[in-house]
């Protein structure tokens, strides 16, 4: 397993914080991510491709080559804010050893930048969402629950699965804080009013004025990517995750 | 293929013997390891998260993060007693060759800390269990053999899977010694009474007085673990594991 | 995964152009990669072994071993045109890691030798395949595009599967640029008309004078391969690959 | 992928021959291997496990755990006689890129001794053998073909599968040279006669006074370490092997 990184620039941070954003349930961490990036005026810096991703590339109707890759993005604020690091991508990795060494990879580099603190967004599937979806959390330690509670989050149970929880569990390991943030979402379309939800706490947390309004611009173009990218919606797949269990033998 | 090791404290122990706790048949080995820490107070001093266990993080009710994970503990003795050192973990590595490395790492490192001998701990699966489950054993060498035949086990025939099994090959390989204690057990639910019989030949083998009848609490605790990683009891996928095969060409 | 590279010979060579050769849709690239290697005299200068090749050797009717191997060729050329370094093989990765690694391996390599500049060839897989086989191209970048534009091939839109895809993406993420030329074919045989119509193309781009009325020997000796590996036209497998999709928790 | 090799001695060998002799069709290598160690009372100099072997330890009738282990032996001859190294096992590795990388590290290993020839041993399936067992051979080049046909065989047109194979393939490669030597066999069992057959061609060529009554008594301990290892004839599975075909996309 190989991850070829390339760090294009080197900037100076203000004590930054990680927001992961790669493709997951009703896709609300990849499309917040985007809004943000877009809305922040986000500067990419680094690239990281695995050897865990698809073997394919995608064409554009340009004709341009459009490869399974992560990026990420920094924000540099004013007025003693803390500074943002953006986990952006196409794509999480394939197999399970390839999550883990991609999160690793990630992890490896923001702190390098001074990251010591985490947020990974999430979509909490349900087969039915009435209302407002409700926002869901999980935390590294009792003090930053604490602090993810008080953004209107209710205590989630159960499982996180692919990079939102590995970045919790390995985040935990190396002495890192952070939460992740959930929405209800059916997780079977790029979901505007979930990730709403999401970039409302979030912007509460981060004191962020984020504008909710153009989220659907990201959406847009999320949604092209997964056409371009030839998307079959693989509810199935998701099931057999569910399934999936530790390794005990009994 | 990745181990992310954090060892938080470096203790000085008198020729530690390593006794393996993973979750396994009748979770025997995962329950004594448990209350053989509760008991003796053992002290955490290292974790580590492998590249194949499970990419989820499990949320528990009070929203804490739990992911898979294993840990070290050490136990300091007086009266010149060797000290001890405690594998334990809410998983085994999911693949073949994380097992191999996972067992490797932890090698590395408790001979790092001095250690020349191994117990690994594990359920003996049978189809009915009438009394008291009777031990079993299997020891890198003959001497070994000896020391734990004369705890009141009987000679183990067949295959050791999973970790218990690779320990003692890879000791073997390492010069290092040790031996499996296995329990008759129907393997299907956390086997308290199978665990107290093992408990009780350990703690003569390691001149240990540990009260048998509070097993319970630890088994308790496992279960309350199964249940939060949301185990359901995959008596087929042990089936498929019997019938594994060396790989040969006829 | 290990990649064995033996280097036999370290040419100086002028700005060189990587052309891709192996076996792919249609064998459009390796027929077109063999023809050249002929035409121009080629001389080989390195061998990669993977070790997510297959596992076996297949034995010649004169009692020599084949292996499944890849190979780097050169060609120096005169009159201040750019030289050639040619990738050519009798198989591709059996994994996506594998595959990833591989051209990470000759990627290393090609550039250690000065190249900047690549090309993938590939077969664009058709039902039906009437009068002369179009072309088609994409690029790591807009000028690159409009170069192979300039050649008469048409924007392609999908996927580039396999090493073809996996070359242009990894060589826009190292600032490598390149385009990649598929064509037309229906992908069953060693299709000669579709290789023809890339290497007119590709001498055009080259400024090569090519010989194609000879390319049926380059052909022929690639069917002579395909036989001598036992090969069973899998036209499953082709489509479960189309079917493959980046991973998305949805 | 880890291999991990203890190496227990450095023996001075004399332009040694690596004899490869782990478990394949008919066991003929396996048992072969068996019959040279005991009869020229080789000495084990080195052990290699990788971590792509079977995650279990068998356990034999006295106890003592035996685990999927490769070995190396020597054997120092007089008279000017070249060397031996005999590569034994009780298995080969599960996968593809754990054969490459288990077949590299013992090239590494024996090339470090001075190695610079190697015999690969293997059956060739037959649906029927009649009479004596005939002898087919495969070489890295011309000369050394020469003098494996002037042994009595004849030239095998087809796939050599696993570790004898790809032993061929690598050396190859390397500059190493050498032949694979395999007897007819129906491959169900550990086939004595076709052992034989190999056993004096290959004494043949070693100049070796191998006594051949004897080797019975290697196919009976074969025949004992498969029933430890609890061996199921899989014959589906090396028909499944048989079909197994480079990855081309056509």
């Amino acid at each position: 397993m190989v991850c070829s990184i390339e760090i294009s620039e080197k900037p100076q941070l203000n004590n930054p914080i990680l927001i992961e954003g790669l493709p997951g349930i009703g896709f609300v961490a990849n499309i917040a991510a985007l809004h943000l990036i877009t809305e922040l005026k986000a500067k990419k810096f680094a690239e990281i491709v695995s050897s865990s991703f698809q073997d394919f590339a995608v064409l554009t109707e340009t004709g341009s080559a459009r490869s399974p890759i992560n990026e990420l993005y920094y924000v540099k604020r004013e007025g003693g804010c803390r500074d943002l690091i953006i986990w952006y991508g196409n794509t999480q990795a394939l197999t399970t050893p390839g999550q883990y060494e991609l999160c690793g990879k990630v992890l490896d580099i923001v702190q390098e930048f001074g990251c010591r603190f985490v947020v990974s967004i999430g979509g909490y599937k349900k087969d039915e969402v009435k209302g407002l979806p409700s926002l869901y959390c999980a935390a590294t330690d009792l003090t930053t629950l604490k602090e993810s509670l008080d953004l209107g989050t209710k205590i989630m149970a159960g499982h996180i699965f692919g990079i939102a929880g590995i970045l919790i569990g390995l985040s935990k390991l190396r002495g890192v804080r952070g939460f992740a943030l959930l929405a209800d979402t059916m997780g079977m379309y790029p979901d505007v009013n979930a990730t709403k939800q999401v970039l409302k706490a979030l912007g509460k947390y981060l004191n962020l004025q984020v504008d909710v309004s153009t989220v659907d611009a990201a959406a847009d173009q999320t949604k092209k990517m997964l056409e371009s990218f030839g998307l079959i919606r693989n509810i199935q797949e998701e099931k057999k995750k569910e399934e999936q269990q530790l390794r005990w033998f009994i």
